[in-house]
């Protein structure tokens, strides 16, 4: 070992000891006679000190040690004259005797501290450098903590971690496989998992009756800032359960988790909110209730006074943006302007100040008296200075729009604190949704949930209603995890993927392992999955996913700092039995 | 939930009370009027007594259940008459006043029973059935457990576990990588990962100082029975440690998987032997040393007697068959069979019986008086009763015969018994090892292996005797983790890369972004990795893996059991870019 010590340890208890430490030069302060050096390691900082007049020779070479030298100190640990209160090593320093250079440093292309000056770009292309701040550091152990914690609650819950395969099989259902060609199987191809779904369903099958996994999967889709191509997934299924089961168990594993890793007590059960209230209420099946601002429907009272906008909208929406009557018109138009964006694409933004006289002004006072008007305020609960934000048109759109200003609002009200944690459960998600594009049903989850039994008679006449026992997680309007109760029945499975649109014989040579399965004796069953990487990252406050990832790709897939992917060379395509076209 | 208790929880202390279970039927005996059915879960099995004298539409439906079908029960805990001691839960019964099927099932294809009366590839197929059977539960249970307590262990040493990404660069060194194409970036490719040696070298670097991680790796190499396309690796790393260091924490992992997983207490140090011992020793570098029978050098003594295959041999090796004098010409020659098929490559075997009267009998006899025979039996320290079995030729290939032979006899003498466990670790490997086919030296570890200081002299002149500071640990003849400490220094790496075949070029492609970290700081370094699926199962004393992974492939590479690797259709091909050729 290349110390006695670790740079995080040394106490006034050690005072007189004589130690080893090794690490990396921090920051280097030559005060004339006196060297201080800062040295570093994953567990802290020690100081270290070479005076000139005890050890000219010592204190020449500490001089000369650059930022991100790699160091071996021996020396004696003595009380500071001038303590550091703002570290736990601070009452210490080390009068070094021996000092060994285990390997030098060229400067670093951007420094090495909490707030460093280097651009994105520059830190992804030397990720092991950025890897070194303690702010990136203490990501990835906060995640560690996180998998840790989740496999010991797990583990208690009788929860057994198995293995499933990650070459497996091409489908061409949901997002696109990454597929990998077969040296052995010329022209065959394994694809890599989008998740172990049908796996862990065959281990209910199995009877293993409680599964977990904390497992990468893989989605060739085009990237955002929140999504990777690679991804990990914290992947359970439980065995003779209903819903209010998996709903009990989860919840006590991200209660668990939020008191071990982030000392935050959840004394209450997280809220509970159908997929219909959730859309109607904040439009949009993951909403953020740190904060109310709930949508009012102002159709019935706002409709036929002459405003044709609202008269031809299909839905009026409307959200009360507390003490805010003071925007100014400059306010209110920038807000427009945002709305107006292609991102959102909303066609335009009303606005009703509640003065504090209690009168009203309003974007569209032409058409709606002082008494129309205090309906609309009376419905959306509005006081005194409040601000009442309107936008109307298709239903759909309005309630995406809405959301949008919603969660903009509350951000510039401050109402969305990053370390006040609102978990929520949305339930009852539609079994399907219709894909303009391909004009049929998608499974909305996948096509392994379990419609409600209370709604398959709608089954053929209405599938877009029927609802599935399919349920999600959101914690601060992210969506934090879902899953749902699975098909145990082939009959009906069967059924499911011709609703999918699937021919039997896509079906069968997609699926028929399950559906056989199914044959043999598959309890009832059902789980769910947390995105790690999302609870990782909504669990400190953050919302930036690639933070919490030790090395993530950009916005095209690339790992720009070992520059993959790369060409092949010709020889192993052709081994692969592959040409490019 | 669709039970109050599992199958494997009720006691004599629960009679009376009315209790759900839920599972599969195992058993059905319809014995008159009182039929019995062993209900199964993965805790265990529950007896269900149905009186047809009580309630005879009950016991009729009860008749009716086919093995394999899901029921849920309700009933009232009854101690059994005639007890089962057998098993937890023999001393009671449930008397069932309600039945519920939940899912009848076909007659299985092969029986769930202990030992089943399905062939390898029928249980393949249905592997979901096959992992019903208790014994097959078990082993996945059992590496649940190593798993787990792997990662108590580790970070109670504050290793910290960190994802590194599957989908990375490819490079020809080494085994050949499976590629996955990208669609965002056509024409070229992703690999997935052989290990995570570059990426935990980069963290080290980075100052993470212990990381660990249980993750899948991949080599698309021909399959033997103990290897697969995908198998999970225990990998770690540590910074600023020395061998010893290394060797210490891991001794100490995997005496803690022991103790806790199988109950076996190590109360020594594990023994140590260099590779060039256990060569000359056991022709091996991973011995089994449950048992003796180490080689014995015969050249000095053998040699120069005109018996023409010795006198033009470079080696003349020698084991001492204990007792096995009383050996039949026919064994002799079924053994002698046994060791010239193509799979060992023999030339032949020649013997010497040391009877029980003190002569000696011998194949070359009339080449060896007595008293030069007494000095081969002197050498092998044999007594009366032995056999001497000798081989000799070229000393590698014999080295690789006798070691089989020493294995082969140690089975036939029943000194390797698998609830022993004998741990030995492997030091000082070669750094590189010649190539024929390419005719260049390989790395025996891989690159990045540090060689031995005091060898460096030897680096121009004489590269196939430098030593590495490498270390293997091997149970019972297994080898089951590796590692080395690695080079840490820009220029050493280069100059490594260059005795390994590759251009300047060549290695700043593909290691460049290694090479550059090591300029930036890069601490002493080393680690290792284990592989969990041999781990697993030679901890529980099994020499078959497979048994240890939920969905194995078989020797193609396939998974049966839902039919991949498969085609890819047209679409899929032409947007990932690539045409079969």
């Amino acid at each position: 070992m290349y110390r006695s010590h670790t740079c995080g340890e040394l106490r006034l208890s050690d005072i007189n000891s004589t130690v080893t430490l090794a690490g990396w030069v921090q920051r280097s302060r030559d005060l004339g006679g006196m060297t201080f050096i800062d040295l570093r390691d994953r567990y802290g900082i020690t100081q270290l000190a070479f005076n000139a007049e005890d050890d000219a020779e010592m204190a020449d070479k500490a001089t000369k040690l650059g930022r991100e030298f790699v160091v071996q100190v021996t020396g004696k640990v003595v009380e500071r004259s001038s303590k550091n209160k703002n570290i736990p090593t601070g009452e210490i320093e080390i009068i070094v005797t021996a000092l060994d250079i285990l390997n030098a440093a060229k400067t670093p292309p951007f420094t090495i501290e909490d707030n460093t000056d280097g651009g994105e770009e520059l830190r992804a292309q030397y990720r092991y450098l950025d890897l070194r701040r303690n702010p990136v550091q203490e990501k990835l152990k906060f995640r560690n903590r996180v998998a840790l914690e989740t496999r010991k609650y797990l583990d208690s819950q009788d929860f057994i971690d198995i293995e499933t395969p990650y070459l497996i099989k091409s489908t061409p259902e949901g997002a696109r496989d990454f597929v990998v060609p077969s040296r052995m199987n010329e022209g065959q191809f394994y694809a890599l998992p989008q998740s172990p779904q049908t796996f862990k369903q065959l281990l209910m099958v199995s009877g293993f009756d409680r599964y977990y996994q904390i497992v990468k999967c893989f989605r060739d889709e085009a990237l955002r800032a929140d999504r990777q191509p690679e991804f990990t997934q914290i992947d359970c299924e439980m065995a003779f359960v209903e819903q209010e089961d998996i709903l009990q168990t989860f919840e006590g594993m991200v209660k668990h988790l939020f008191k071990t890793v982030r000392n935050v007590e959840f004394s209450y059960e997280f809220p509970r909110m159908t997929y219909a209230e959730a859309m109607e209420k904040y439009g949009s099946d993951k909403p953020d209730i740190r904060f109310g601002m709930e949508f009012v429907d102002l159709s019935s009272i706002a409709k036929g006074h002459g405003f044709a906008i609202f008269d031809e909208a299909e839905a009026i929406l409307a959200i009360n943006a507390e003490q805010c009557a003071v925007y100014t018109r400059k306010q209110l138009d920038t807000l427009t302007d945002w709305l107006k964006r292609p991102q959102i694409g909303a066609k335009g933004l009303i606005y009703l100040r509640v003065n504090e006289d209690g009168t009203y002004k309003s974007s569209v006072d032409k058409f709606y008296s002082e008494t129309e008007l205090k309906k609309w305020a009376d419905a959306a609960n509005a006081k005194p200075g409040d601000l009442i934000l309107v936008m109307s048109g298709d239903l759909e759109k309005t309630r995406k729009q809405m959301n949008e200003l919603r969660l903009h609002m509350g951000n510039e009200l401050g109402l969305r604190n990053p370390n006040q944690f609102a978990p929520l459960w949305v339930l009852d998600f539609p079994l399907l949704e219709w894909d303009e594009e391909s004009g049929r049903y998608h499974a909305m989850h996948h096509p392994f949930t379990s419609p409600k039994p209370e709604d398959m008679h709608l089954i053929e006449t209405e599938p877009g209603k029927v609802r599935a026992n399919a349920y999600d997680l959101a914690i601060n309007g992210v969506e934090i995890g879902g899953g749902s109760i699975r098909i145990h029945d082939r009959d009906l499975q069967s059924r499911m993927f011709d609703l999918l649109g699937f021919t039997k014989e896509e079906a069968l040579a997609q699926f028929g392992f399950l559906m056989n399965a199914f044959e043999y004796g598959a309890p009832p069953h059902g789980g769910l999955a947390f995105g790690l990487d999302r609870l990782v990252a909504t669990m400190n406050g953050s919302d930036t996913i690639r933070d919490y990832i030790a090395f993530p790709k950009n916005n095209s897939g690339r790992d720009v700092m070992i520059d993959a992917p790369a060409p092949l060379d010709d020889a192993q395509l052709k081994e692969l039995g592959i040409k490019l076209s």
